[in-house]
Order: C-alpha cells, then sequence, then structure tokens
C-alpha cells in the first residue's frame, strides 16, 4: 500500500498554508506530482516567489481548474468562502478536498454565518464533509471526500482538552483559553499590527471573546463532553514566527489526584504519535514543536483554588494547518498516517 | 520644595533593578549625587560594566556602609533575605530605605517563611515598613522610612483590579492570572531558560501557580477587596527584553454594563498621572509603556460566559521596580511625583 | 539664556521620525508649545494614534502652514522632494527650518538628481542652509536658517571616519562601509521586507552598492579628507527596532600604531559629548546607544592586511534623526547642546 | 547501494552540532541505529534534555568507546582538541571519522598551535584526512577515513569565493569578509553575550581579525587560487537563532562583466545541488536556507569602486556543520548526496 504514488494539488499555494504544504508534500514519498495554484500570481513559478524552492523542481503556478483535474487530492489553502464552490467541482470528480479554510469546520451554519457572515452556498456538501482531527475522527476521515482541516488555535485546544472532557474531570461551565500565536498565523497579508517594528518587542492580544474559532472551539469539546461546552477564549499576537501556546484553565471536577489525571491522559494518547505528553513537573514549550507535527501537552494543578491547567503547544503551520492536512491524507488514501511528517523539531 | 536636593545610594548597582535606578536617578532634578555600591564589583567603576554609561560621570563601586553613609535615602535592589539588615542599619541613621526586593512586601511572616524559606530577623522594622504600591498606599508612604517597592507581577495585577474589586463588579473567588513577562524580569544570572536559542522564538510558562508573587498579589487584592481573595497566577516568559502584560480573567458581578464599569474605572484613576485607561475598544499592548513608568489598562467582557476580562501593561523594569521605586522616593521627599519619570514610552 | 522657551512644529509628526521628535521634544526644557502637522491625518490627535502618548496634553494635528505659523523652529520630517517649499515659506517668515529629510544634505544638485529623481525648485534656499553635523558644522550651524539634517547611515560613517581622515591616517581610496540598521529605518510604511515573518530570523542587504545615502557619505567624508573619497557601501536590514552599527573597513596609512591612533581619536573627540571611543580591546555595541543621542566608536587593526577597522553604532531615530535634528536646534538658539538629550541608554 | 543500511554514532551529542546531527540522522534513509555519547551526561538519555525527542526512540547517552564500537561511522562533534585521539580510535577499527571539530581542517600544524593554542599529538592521522568540503574535495573524500568538516564561517566565504577565485576575477590581495552569525553558532555554553537580554535586540562584531577561522578561511581560499589568499575577516553576532550571512567584498580583476561573470559562476555549479546561485539583481536572505542544507549566493558590483560583491548564506547548524557531515557521509559511503538533506527551508 505504502507504494501507492499520487498527485496532489495545492490552491491558494502562494499563501503561508500554501508554501508549507509544498514544502512538506515535496518530501512526502507517496507524493508523485505536485500541482500549484494561485489566482493573483497565475503564470509564474513559486519558486520566483519563494527562493527557498531555488533548486527545484519549478512549481508553475496554475489555474484552480487545471489543478483540480490534476490532482487526486486537493487542498484548498484559500481564504474562507471560497472553498465550497471548489468542494462542488471536487466532488464532482470523485476526488478528494481537504480544505485548510473553515468552510467546512463548522457543523452549525448558523455559527459560520454569525462569526464568518457568509450562508453555506452547498448546503449538502456539509453533509458529506467531516472534520479533520484525526486523534479525534480518524475512522469516520477514512471515507470522506470533504475534509475541514481544524483552525490553528482550535487544534492546540481541542488536543489538550480532550482527555479531561472525555474522562469527566473538568467543569464544562468554565474554561478559560489564553492563546499566545506566532505571527505566521496572520498569513501573508501587511498590516500594521504585523509590520516589524510594531510587532517585535510587543505583545497584543487581539479580538477579545470575538474570534471566529470561538464556534470551531466550542463544537469541538461540547462532542468531547458529551454536553454543552462553553469557553472564554483570548488569542494574543506573540513577536515569533511560529507556533500557538494555549494556557488552559478549568475547574477540577471529580476525586483525582493529577497524578491519576496524569496517568490517564498519558494512556489516552498513548498510540498517539503526534501526540505527547510530558512527565508531571516539566511544562510544554513552544520551541519544542516548530516545525512538526507533534502537539506537546503538560499538565499542572492549582490546589489552592482547585484548577487543572493545561499547557498545550503545537506549530501553528504544521499541525495547525499544513502538517495536519497531510496527515488527513494519509488517513485518506491509507498511508502510514507519519509519511512525510515523521521529521523531529530542531532544538533551536 | 521641588528645588531640593538629595543625595541617593543604590545597593547592588550592577544588577538589572540597580542599573535601570542608576539610568533615571541620572536624569532627576533633585538628585545631587548618586552612590553605587556593589559586594561582587566594589572598587571598580559601573560604567566599565555597562558602556551605555560612558561619557557620563565615573560612578565608582563602594562598599555598603560607605553608600548608606551617602545617601539621603538608599535603595536596596538586593537579593531577598539581604535587605532586612541594610534597613536596620538606615533606620539608625534616620534615613530612608527603599527595597526594590521582596523583604518587605508581605505583612504575613508565614507567606514569607513559605514562599522565600526565610525567617524575619528584625520583625519591628516590618512594622514600621509600608507596601510602596503609591496608588493604593500613596497617604501613608509619606510617614514611612522603609518602603517595600511591589513586584513587577504583582504591580500589573494590582492595578488591573484595584477599581474592579473596590467597587465589587467582579468575585473574588474565581481570578485567573495569565501575565508574560519580558526576560530581563530574571535578572541578568545565566540560565539555560534565558540562553538566547532556548529563549527567542520560544514561549514558555514557568512556576505554574507556584510563584513567590502570589502572596503579594492576593494580599494587596485582598486590601482592594475587604475580603479575602485567592488568585490562579501563571507566569510566562516571554522572548522580549521587557515589560510585563496580564491578562486577568473574573467572573463579573452585579449589574453594571461595560460602559458603566469603565466610566467608573476611568474616573477611579482620572489623578493617576501614571494609570491610564484605554477607551473601550482598544487593548493594551506592551510596546505602549516601555521604558515609561505608566500602567495600561483595557477593559473587556465575554458576554457568552460573563467574563470581564482586564488586560494590565507595564514595564518590569520601570513601572515594575525601578521607575515605581523612584515614585516612593517623590512622595517620600515632597517632589513632584512625576519627576524624572515623564518619560514618554518610544513608540517603536 | 537656558530659560529661553521656544515654540516648536514638527511636520509630519504621524511618521517614526516625527514622532520621535514629539517623544523628545516633550521633555526638553526650553521648549514652550509643540505644534504637530501631517497632511494624511490632519484634524485628529496624535494621541489616537500613539497610545504611548495617553495621559500626556493632546497633540492636534493642524495643517502645515498653521503649524509653520505656531513655530519659532519649523522640523520637517516629510518625504525627500517636499521641504523646499517648505522652506520657502518658513524663510520667508525668517523662521528656521530644520530638515529631517534629504532635501538640503546634498551640496552638488547631480547627485540630487541623480540618487532622488528630482532638480532643486528653490536653487537659492540650498546656499544658504547647512549640513547639520553639529560635530563637524558646529559653528556654521549657529547662523543658518536651514540646517539639512544628516541621514541615519551617513552619521554613524561619518563620525566613525572624521578623525581618521582629517588626520590621514586612512587610504581614501578604498573605504568599505558594511552597515547594518533595525527596521525603524525603513518607516513606518508596509512592505513584504518589513512584514515580521518575512524579516524576524532573518537578514537582508539591499541596495547594495547603490544606496541613496551614498552621495551624502561620499560629500562628508571628501570634506574631512580634503579630497574626494569613494567608499563602497551595502546597508543590511537587521531583525531589530533601532540602531545602526557600521563595520568600516580601511587600509591603514602613515606609521602610527593602533594605540598612537586611538590616542588621537580619543583627543580629537573629547570636547564631543555625543561621541564616545571606546578604549582598545573594546568593541562597539548596538544596544549601548540605543534611545540615546550618543555614538560609540571603536578602532581595530587587522595587522596582517593592514586594515584599520572601525566600529561605529548609533540609534538611528536619535543621533541618526530626531536626537541629532534637536542637537541642531540647541545650537541654533543658543542652548545647551546636551538639552533634552541626557538620557541614558537603557543597559537593556 | 542505496538500500545498504548503516550504523552511525555521534559523540558529543548534547552540545548544539550533536542534536542536529541526531535530528537530521533519524530521517536518513540508510541509517539503521544511531548511537549516542556523552561525556558529562552519560547513563541518561538525551530525550531527556531535548523534549523535541519526546514520543521517538529511546537515546541512551553511552560511553565514547563503546559509541565508537557501534558505529560505521563516527561523528566527533567535540571540543578542538579531543578528536585526535578518537581519530586514532576509529581507524584502528578501520571505521570513519567526520571531525565537526577543528582538529582536521588546518594542514599546517603551526596555524593550528597559534590558533588553537595546541599541538598535533598524532601528527601521521592528519596526512590520511581530508578537508570535507564536497564542492571543492568530493573525488578525494571518497577514499578518506577521516573528514574534517569545515567550520560554519569557512563554508559560506569558501562557496561564495570558490568560482572567482579559480576564475581569477577577483584579486588575492584585498578580500574582505563581514559576516554575521545566528546565536547557535555559540553552542549551548552559557555566556553574557548569549544571555538573552544582552543579545536580543543588539548586534556584536567580535574577534575583530582575530577569529581561528581565519587559517582555515585563507589555506582553502588559496587552494581555489592557487596563490596565498589573505582575507579581513570580521565576524559579528546577530540576534537571530540560526544561519551565518557572508558579506565579501573583492577588488574586481580582468574584463569580464558581471553578467558574464554571474553566468561563469552559475555554471561552475550547475552540478552543485546544494549550491543555488540567485538571479543577477537579487539579494541572497538568511532565512531562505535556514534548516536546509544549501548555500545560496548572490553576486553584485559596485561600478564605482571596482568591486565585485558577494553575498553567501548558510544555515550555520546544517551545511555549516550537521548537514556537512552527513553530505561527507553520503559521499564516503556512496550513498546519493541529498539523501537525508532534501529538505526545503521553510519560508519562514
Amino acid at each position: 500500500m505504502d507504494n501507492k504514488k499520487i498527485n496532489v494539488s495545492v490552491l491558494g499555494a502562494t499563501g503561508y498554508a500554501g508554501i508549507e504544504l509544498v514544502r512538506l508534500l515535496f518530501n512526502h514519498e507517496n507524493v508523485e506530482n505536485i500541482a500549484v495554484s494561485s489566482v493573483s500570481s497565475e503564470g509564474t513559478n513559486l519558486n520566483d516567489m519563494y527562493k527557498t524552492l531555488i533548486g527545484k523542481e519549478k512549481f508553475f503556478l496554475i489555474n484552480q481548474d487545471e489543478a483540480i483535474e490534476k490532482g487526486d487530492v486537493i487542498f484548498s489553502a484559500l481564504p474562507h468562502g471560497l472553498s465550497e464552490e471548489i468542494a462542488e467541482k471536487v466532488i464532482a470528480k470523485n476526488k478528494i478536498l481537504i480544505d485548510i479554510g473553515a468552510d467546512f469546520r463548522l457543523t452549525d451554519e448558523e455559527d459560520y454565518k454569525k462569526y464568518y457572515g457568509l450562508e453555506y452556498k452547498f448546503k449538502d456538501l456539509h453533509k458529506e464533509s467531516i472534520y479533520g482531527l484525526p486523534e479525534f475522527n480518524r475512522e469516520k476521515i477514512k471515507d470522506k471526500k470533504i475534509i475541514g482541516n481544524p483552525g490553528c488555535y482550535p487544534t492546540s485546544i481541542a488536543l489538550g482538552l480532550y482527555p479531561l472532557l472525555s474522562n469527566g474531570f473538568v467543569d464544562t461551565n468554565c474554561i478559560i483559553c489564553d492563546s499566545k500565536s506566532g505571527v505566521t498565523g496572520a498569513g501573508k497579508g501587511l498590516s500594521d499590527t504585523t509590520h516589524f517594528p510594531m510587532c517585535n518587542e510587543n505583545l497584543s492580544p487581539y479580538k477579545i471573546a470575538n474570534h471566529r474559532h470561538i464556534p470551531e472551539i466550542e463544537e469541538t469539546l461540547s462532542h468531547f463532553a458529551g454536553e454543552k461546552v462553553k469557553v472564554t477564549f483570548v488569542p494574543t499576537l506573540l513577536p515569533v514566527n511560529r507556533g500557538i501556546l494555549s494556557t488552559i484553565y478549568c475547574d477540577k471536577k471529580g476525586d483525582e489526584t493529577l497524578e491519576e489525571i496524569h496517568l490517564k491522559v498519558k494512556n489516552f494518547y498513548k498510540d498517539e504519535y503526534f501526540v505527547d505528553v510530558l512527565n508531571l513537573g516539566d511544562v510544554a514549550n513552544l520551541k519544542d514543536v516548530k516545525y512538526s507535527n507533534h502537539c506537546q501537552i503538560s499538565l499542572h494543578e492549582d490546589k489552592r483554588t482547585n484548577k487543572l491547567i493545561v499547557v498545550s503547544v503545537i506549530d501553528n503551520m504544521v499541525k495547525g494547518a499544513a502538517g495536519q492536512a497531510i496527515q488527513n491524507m494519509n488517513i485518506v488514501f491509507g498511508f502510514d498516517e507519519k509519511t512525510g511528517l515523521e521529521l523531529i523539531a530542531p532544538a533551536f
């Protein structure tokens, strides 16, 4: 099975998630050809825009329809609202769509309308899609043609809380997520906030309790808990290129000690290659997952206030975007889930 | 009164708080002479250690007793446990001690023992000392000879919560402080954590729910609230040189709207030169207070979860250490409180 | 004399040089009022754009003519090509213009045409102007109404080479200036190059041997040498906010030893408050001058290749722009040259 | 041939070059087992020191002799002066030594004595060793048992100048190398210079014209030129984790235009997978090679001063250390030279 070769296409290849996909797919042993597409730069080479590609094969930017034609699987790294039409075309050709954007993440259209300001154009497609968090939906992903790749913040929070909520270790009424993200999360579009002198040596919370990822986070956590979960979510822009660190504050429930909880969490993830549960006493750090597809989780307790505190870190561009998308591709095509994603995070 | 000139002494002048004191005192119009002392570098010039002082007068490092002799006010920027004996000597000479360390911050000796591992050697001294948060204790500071300058984290949290707790806007049972600090907070001592390649492009929570500043924070907040307050406190090391940003999550109490609360908070601080309450909608940012003695505060609400969220920023080395110490000096000596501290934060 | 109060105006106050001028002028004891102007933001408060100004007096942005009317001295922090007309108006009112831009830096109009693509509109004005490098032109500055404030790169290079060229210690035929600048040098305009993820953890030489500062550098150095000097100049964008470090490679001439040269250089600058010559063996560092008006210089020798190497550092926004402009103002108005500029660089 | 599996050993595995070797070797398809050794941490797991290795196989740190026993090839990432004895043992067992340190880089023992302060203990070994710059010595490397892996600065400079010197395009008398390096180049040892607040937002030239890499640079360049080459070399510590950018200034010789020279340089490297010659007009940037084994080179001319300027960038830990060492291993064992090193540099 592992010798099977497929062709892949990346739509929106010139954006940050797109170029990261190209970087990771390039060394994937089951990938034969990579077609790349960009509406704004069609007709040029991706290599001319990203000098990191010099010396590699030329990645010529074709149009979307051609790219859909060429791929067995289509990665859509387009702004939200643009992937539904892509999905329609991909499904018509009986191919696979993995959408890095937000169009297929939410099951509740009302949330999509409220937070993204758009309606679903092809409502039926959403019934055929699945939320692509492998650690939660692995079995369902295998049979789906449309995969909504999770958002970066939701991935870090979901993986941190999955075992706690599904085991009933924490209260579902008061969960606070203080998440810090590197600047690549804002993409390659220019803004005052991401202008170097404004961003460097700075720290800025933004969209406080008002971020688009909130419904996605709550929907996923509610699945884990089997009941409605509400979170307070504050994202903060960090002066680093990559990575998300979520500090999650929960009210502890039940009589288990931290040691017992830790053991259960460790056991919960024991077969998950990409989720590392740190030893008690250790604290998860951003740098330990950068450029890798791993999520690292550490557990802490504030006995004085009866809080359980989770620190969860991922690379926002890998496990939070391109890497998780490839993980989903591996699942759909029956490849070893680790293929192309075994990179060890550099120590520095 | 403002023409009065005093002599000041800085003990521990070669440390980060010490050198910052020298920098700020140098341009203070009421300061005549600055004596500097350092146990480890006695007999050398501070200028040789910090090339930022080249071209200025020579700061020759003398011993502590000489420095105490020379100053009308003694700033002690020594490690905790060393300032009590200094205080004894200073008081004997009827001079003023402003302690940048932790020895005179806590009224409860049990907390000091528990978190700092030491006992008070001169218990009587602590009755004569005052916690030097000017916005809270201004009147009491005027008459005291020993001032315990607040810690950096506690300053950012106390100023953010003072009007909310004293007005009863928030519940005292569930306050979560997620505080991020620049690396100068760790001082000039070398460590793996502050080695550039380990710290740069990284983010590391540490001493989770276990930091020495916890009793100081709770004691101060309890004063504000008039009842016992407990906080969950998680500090995080940021890859920037300076600044603390505290994101504080509270359960909202009462029927006031955010607009009403904001108005009261703005009014609460209307005479405080160093505390800026931002307009609703704006978010406090680290860079807007760096190198200044200001604290900036922004207020936010998560209606969905009934949380009041405060973002409070200070420069850890100025309002969080040397600047606040000078503010205290100004109060004690009857100088305009702003003297030497009117610097506008650089925009970048 | 020092009690005299003047009014100042800053045109282009919303740009990086403009806001830095406001910051420094705010604490200048001889400055009564600061009028600020901005074509793009007229009618708003500067305080709303830069939250560092919260709590200070309101800086209301008026139009240029009003601002010229209000100031005894006008600082023009406008893009090149726009200051000539300002100068015409300022001169007509018998006031002083200090131009932070490039319009009055070059004596040779051909160079201006070649490097800036514009012609002089008011040729006579240029005869009345002076190049505002105080260490070189102090006496002439006193009597001039138009001062062309030096560029940032040229300031660092000129101060580094002045004593060497005027003493004939180095060959004028082969001078190589490898200058590294913080990102504020590029101003507040957004660009791919200054987008945080492209700039952070990166280093990019640019405009190699082709930068607009070349004629200014060569003109100044030629004055020092008394003969035509040519330089190879390569600027490089550094991932820091502030500061310029120029490494300057010269062919050593004459028989003086490095020790003798160092002594002469130290003596040359002995009365210059803002130029620090480091001890032999020490190396000038960016951080030691940040946020200050100082230039620090260190001298080195490569005996093996007979090179004299100078490292010269300034803060590009202070000695390289706003600070030097204020220094020039102090000279023109007969204030102590250090007024408003005595800030010690923070140690971190 | 490519199916051959070998065992490798890394001595000094806990240092920066060592852990980078482990990271890269881990995904090398011809590597069966990796043995790791560390004198200071023998008996512990490398995974406990570097949390980036969590979830991977355990890397148990054994002693040097065991490690030598286990490997077909031994990478020595030890401080200089310690690899000679290792070499003696490795040779005795008819195995391969690739020394990341400096012990086998210089052919002239006098230089080693002068710059490293040590004598060769096993002089004969040096006759059997080769300088492991594949682009220069590929054929010779194939048959050698001891490979002196080039230093990081020398690699960046040598690759930048090789085609220019061997074609006689530049004068050998006046070559100036202004090289900027990320902080990982200083290793994991703590120092004031690499303490975050001293290093961040700073830039510091060091060991001006006095760095240990000078003899290595000159020896290599002299081989290229066929005559004695002297360079002025100034290294500068950059506030970034990784990467070296060398700006190299040469006097242009001969009548070839820049276009002609560029064409020859491009052609010179046309078969070198790891050396990318940029198009004229483009400038090599640090970020385009980070985490990759590539060297990127751009060529520039200053017609006014008749200089040829080369900008050469590498990742100091990959092409400047661990990656090049693996490239050498691939050559010795007859693997495809790219194996394990095809990673594309991340775009950010």
